[in-house]
């Protein structure tokens, strides 16, 4: 870890005393900056993308090189990867989001349904990892994540993303064997899939649970949180221990608690929780992450400044803030925006970590 | 009050001693049943269905002629009525959300923004509540309903549904002066729209935020809650005081203690928030009303019976609970399922009711 020459990041994700809160954005690489919107067209399409590791290193790279008070970097991939490796085809149609080809629909496809070939199959993402590890130089720590087994298994019964997600939740509530057969399924190939980002050089993993608060309450914990449980101790047994954890569900905050008796070192909070309300709840026992809502980006400087001061603010004093939004950055972004907002954030937290 | 045969639903918003739990269901005149299908098919479009009144009163009627532990009947008609008869020309196209034809996409359109005569445009509302309050013959109460100041804004600005609200937030965050002129004028009209529908004999009110969660959790109170507020004490202020009002904000489980405070006689509560944790958040100050996840009514009825058991379970003794779903009944629902939930809520609950 001493390696690194900014580990803002990681220090905090240890609890270690920093000299500011650390900032990054979810999808920091993306089309509101207009050299993503160039390496893309040289790319082909979105998968393309991810799929070649030079054109996924210049993306991952181009956020940091436009913003100085950046404070990690995270891989450029996609969620979806796993089931994609898993035969379900996924692509993507101008303008809309995810779709698999063979979505899991009848019990026999779920029966059949294995464990992919984690380093073969996935081999590009890892060869990304290692040459973005390479390109960064040390300069920040560098995030590997994945979805979480329920997220996965929504896309994956679904056939795409939506919002009324009526046909995976009948499957909760008429099959939930069938379910458990998915997630348990998923939680071995994720386990596999950080393992191998970690061993590719990924400093820190998020789990992104986009669609973990679509269960009701009582279900959450059984069929998101517990999976993602059982990923965090099997990458700790397995020596990855050191590696800080952090888990993301959007929508989870009326879980705080056992989120943070899950084992992560982190939980990532939307704009709908708030972060003092976070503390609270969770004892301080683990680092919160967020959560500007990302609509802000979309004002004025001058507003953006009140906004993130406000969110400092809410948290307080102490280790244990990264700053970032509390969902991905829109596309509609003026990019000078996120310079205001990541400059308030490096000069105003400091006296919340004074002594 | 007293003229109403089967007066569970309005004893319990006046928290009085009842013998079981009230339930009705958000939707439940609506596509899952053959018979609104036969009558939608007569009427022509979804909005000449609300349109007409002998057809909203067949379709109110349905439910309760089908299932006899229905507690409530509630006005057939959409939450968008309001911004239609302001002029923005309501539309659905086949299989998908409510449209605007004229949003308010400009300065200059919203300065223009003015309350429409409400019992003039509104009229066919009003008159839908007089027949079907004839027909209901007192068996129930009728709930009137409204949209909120702050989910009517989102369609207006955005011209639609949708996930993002990236139109309506930079609005929020750029110009509050203008997303302010909205609400008030909003404000202004559901006022007149609910006290009309009470003149014309609903028993009970409620208003709809359904998009009230979509808000920081910081802005919510400003934006959407403090409009609410002013409707009930307006309402209150022109004689309505003994009507109660329920309040719904999906998604708004972060600010039930704000709800509750809010002069609501009852607050609506989706299925990511636990109804034990409400009723401790808001010191049993409100009835609470919710909040079976409606996915659960495509399983089986033994899996439904022992979910709306473990609903009930978790509001355990007393009176201040009715019972519904935590969104509409989806579409894709066997009719024979509520039959099995509304047969559980009536027989299990009589326990929670006893000395």
């Amino acid at each position: 870890m001493s390696s690194l020459i900014n580990d803002t990041l990681v220090k905090t994700l240890f609890k270690q005393k920093t000299a500011y809160t650390p900032c990054w954005v979810m999808r920091q690489a993306g089309r509101y900056l207009p050299e993503y919107r160039e390496t893309r067209k040289k790319a082909g399409s979105f998968l393309d993308l991810c799929k070649n590791k030079d054109f996924a290193t210049e993306v991952t790279m181009q956020p940091l090189e436009r913003y100085p008070n950046l404070d990690a970097a995270i891989l450029f991939s996609d969620i979806l990867t796993i089931p994609d490796a898993m035969g379900l085809g996924l692509y993507f149609e101008d303008g809309e989001g995810p779709k698999f080809k063979h979505p899991l629909q009848d019990e026999s496809t779920i029966q059949k349904l294995d464990i992919p070939n984690v380093e073969e199959k996935l081999d590009y993402v890892f060869g990304a990892v290692r040459s973005i590890k390479k390109a960064l130089n040390n300069q920040v720590p560098l995030i590997g994540f994945s979805g979480s087994p329920w997220t996965l298994a929504t896309y994956m019964v679904e056939g795409q993303g939506g919002t009324d997600f009526l046909k995976i939740k009948k499957l909760v509530y008429s099959r939930p064997d069938l379910i458990n057969h998915i997630l348990k399924i998923n939680t071995e190939t994720v386990t596999k899939y950080l393992a191998s980002q970690i061993d590719a050089g990924a400093d820190v993993i998020m789990i992104f649970d986009s669609w973990g608060g679509t269960l009701a309450h009582s279900e959450y914990e059984i069929y998101s949180l517990n999976f993602m449980k059982v990923i965090i101790s099997n990458l700790n047994l397995l020596g990855y221990q050191d590696v800080p954890k952090i888990i993301f569900t959007k929508g989870g905050g009326h879980s705080l608690q056992a989120q943070s008796d899950s084992g992560t070192d982190a939980i990532g909070l939307d704009w709908q929780t708030s972060l003092s309300y976070a503390r609270k709840m969770t004892n301080d026992k683990v680092v919160l992450q967020g959560n500007l809502d990302p609509s802000i980006l979309l004002s004025t400087p001058k507003v953006i400044e009140t906004a993130a001061k406000k969110v400092l603010d809410d948290y307080g004093k102490g280790e244990g803030h990264i700053f970032n939004l509390g969902h991905g950055i829109t596309q509609f972004t003026p990019p000078e925006n996120l310079d205001a907002l990541l400059e308030t954030v490096r000069n105003y937290s400091s006296k919340y970590h004074q002594d």
